[in-house]
């Protein structure tokens, strides 16, 4: 690949930097020529010829130096958490830091008796579930990435996940926030307590920001005492539109599991061939189905009776390993794909269009000659669905996604906006749905928003390009 | 009382815009000699010489045209619910437009299989509990007000209540938002699934921001079922440190309770006074909790383990009756207090620092010579302290509040923040707490603050001298 040269200058300067960043944060932070995992998250990657600085620091101080030299050079800052994303929200852009925090690991503080912990950015979440176990808690965000992703990526993008139409999502976890501004300053957030309400609350504000206007460092966040038994129920429908009948008894029932995942006869499909089960059954749809907390045998009973009289075939699951690895087989998703292009999408509907928003990505695949299928965190209205075409015949492997898929993706997208839906249930926006926020979002929405992001980052040095 | 005559050209542009206002809102919309409810909140009166228009739009246009012709006046605008607040936030500035959401009373929807509701700023918080009921749901936010309080200004106040260790403050049943804007635009935000995460959520800020960023006149609001069980139990401890250890006992145990409320010897007594009940003894403290949901009799029993390994004497409220009237006493607070001074404050701690506030509490009232007395949202740090002092014998029943109950309040909020804590739990800031807001916030953080409100509010109309 040919590649215009970069200016002497512009090379001198971005050496300049690195080594102003090397003399504030040590040689061991600063990387001039990053390991190719940097260039990119789960399912976007920067343009090939894209030149950025690699930064790890070691702590808060370091993040803070960091970023102020970044402000004084008027240099771009791509906060990354473990790049476990899915929207491109901490893809390099050109001539950026991308400002790793995965070396921020502490977990400072764990305190039962306030029900909180105080973690660093870079601790991965279910680390921190683990940490939490011995003293009898959980942390309750987990997205079905919780072994990958961070606490801090996952409050940037207010990450969803299984466990939030009972426990919310990772928003109704934190407290408070040390972030650093756009001038290198560290911002203190929120409060100890569940209550506070003294100011406008920035904590919110930034949760969710994906990295446009501060640099989330660290949290306090809640946690939960673990519940006092566990129960996994499976429901087998003969169709989609069956299971979703199943999912609208469970909301009209007092029960309300811990999750409630749909998974249609094509993601079944999928799984048993990349993991050897035997899930699927012609056009069978399952919902699967955790309960937690006291009570169990009443809620079990409650929820079969709901899930029969919407013509479920209910089985409870007795036998805890096979319930772990039905959960396994949940999380670990639809494989890799081998064979074909593919394209995962992340919506939400109102939970009672769940039944219209599957008619309608099925007629958008036979309309699109698309293989549709999909997987939804069925009782907060998030939709997983996924769009695949078979490569042609002796097609190069590297060969890029087909206009269709787009397409069909967009016609989807559209069809959970006109449903009362949302573009982005919980992956975020990055760079691979921007195309799309002008759908949902009025222009006097984003208008403030442009505002809002000008009060924190005039400059517009944060995470440029993405989200907003 | 003497005051100065407004200008001639003041009171000519007032009429102007009262004018202005009748030809667009109604005759019956527009009032120039407000009745005196008008002039302050439960807790705070404006001076006798403030003039203001009032303004009672019967729809979401008619606040949109108030907004408008106040924004090209130049006149400010106090957004007002109920008038139910604590600290001063619908109090009117001189010159302003009271706005009153009271008549936009529409329950415009409600969708059990979506779980939300859709209200109007002006509906009474208790009756949108009351409207859900026959679908089997209620609205988990109820502060002690919720008779009186509206559900825009709870959501304008981020207001707590009894039940937000479990079911969140009202931050957290919010899905979107109808506001209007500082020029009168109509602004739409959110969501009405679970999960969303288009943009920055400016839901989430407008949440608690008191009026100064916009006027909320409508919402989307989360509902849930209603819990298929309830239980009341009563735990009496010989002190209130000894109370506190039951809350923390609490924490300790798997159970999280509906409700936690703990309330000391001098509260007991004042309700006693007050409601001819028999709940004191000595120097006994209760703490008075609401289990609900599924396996209730296993909750009790393991709550009443915890309490009594804390010393506590457990009595399980089997009767109805007796649990209802019990809360009644509880949220009916500690009567008006006729025949002395009081200052009721809202501060939170973490709640392992319970005991210390406690503490810190009888202490400054010893030293200041102030009768105590709290009672406590122990669930969730939350504390509302009493302080008091007889009047003088033949001392005007309307002279104002001696400086030593405000010496003792400055203390105990000081306090609060030493342990931890917040200067307001879930009354707000208003007028009232402006003073303590600084010792909070840091410079940089009331910077941002500022900033953002300059993106919302760049006139400075919106509540101008309040929250922030």
């Amino acid at each position: 690949m040919t590649s215009t040269l970069p200016s002497p200058d512009l090379t001198s300067a971005r050496e300049d930097l690195a080594t102003a960043l090397r003399a504030e944060l040590g040689d061991d932070a600063v990387f001039t020529d990053p390991a190719g995992r940097y260039v990119g998250d789960r399912a976007v990657r920067a343009a090939p010829d894209t030149r950025f600085l690699l930064v790890l620091p070691h702590d808060v101080a370091g993040v803070q130096a960091a970023v102020r030299l970044a402000h004084e050079t008027g240099t771009p800052v791509v906060p990354r958490g473990a790049g476990s994303g899915l929207s491109g929200g901490a893809v390099p852009t050109d001539g950026a830091i991308v400002l790793g925090l995965e070396r921020l690991t502490a977990i400072r503080e764990i305190d039962p008796l306030d029900e909180v912990a105080v973690v660093e950015a870079g601790v991965i979440t279910a680390e921190l579930s683990d940490a939490l176990a011995p003293h009898g808690f959980f942390y309750a965000p987990d997205p079905a990435s919780a072994t990958l992703s961070t606490v801090g990526g996952n409050i940037a993008t207010n990450a969803g996940g299984l466990h939030c139409a009972k426990y919310g999502v990772t928003r109704e976890s934190v407290l408070g926030l040390e972030a650093v501004l756009a001038d290198g300053t560290l911002l203190r957030t929120g409060h100890r307590s569940i209550k506070g309400v003294t100011g406008l609350d920035l904590t919110q504000l930034l949760i969710g920001s994906e990295g446009t206007l501060a640099i989330i460092v660290a949290a306090t966040v809640r946690i939960r005492p673990l519940p006092v038994a566990r129960r996994t129920v499976l429901a087998r429908f003969t169709s989609s539109a069956g299971a979703a009948a199943g999912v609208g008894a469970i909301t009209r029932s007092p029960v309300r599991p811990a999750a409630t995942e749909l998974i249609d006869g094509g993601t079944l499909a999928d799984i048993d061939a990349n993991s050897g089960s035997a899930l699927a059954r012609g056009e069978d749809a399952i919902v699967l189905i955790e309960l937690d907390g006291y009570g169990i045998e009443e809620q079990t009973a409650d929820l079969t009776v709901a899930l029969e009289a919407a013509g479920g075939s209910v089985r409870v699951i007795e036998d805890e390993a096979e319930a772990e690895h039905l959960w396994e087989l949940r999380r670990s998703g639809r494989g890799t794909g081998a064979g074909g292009h593919r394209l995962g999408e992340d919506i939400a509907v109102p939970k009672s269009q769940f039944a219209a928003i599957l008619d309608q990505l099925a007629e958008i695949g036979e309309r699109h000659g698309v293989e549709t299928s999909a997987l939804a965190h069925a009782g907060d209205g998030n939709l997983h669905p996924l769009l695949a075409l078979a490569r042609e015949e002796g097609e190069d492997p590297g060969s890029p996604r087909p206009p269709v898929l787009l397409a069909a993706a967009d016609d989807l997208v559209r069809a959970a906006l006109d449903l009362g839906g949302t573009i982005s249930g919980e992956h975020g926006i990055g760079t691979a749905k921007r195309g799309w926020l002008d759908l949902e979002l009025s222009r006097d929405s984003r208008n403030l928003q442009r505002r809002v992001k000008d009060a924190f980052d005039p400059q517009h040095l944060l995470n440029p390009g993405k989200a907003l």
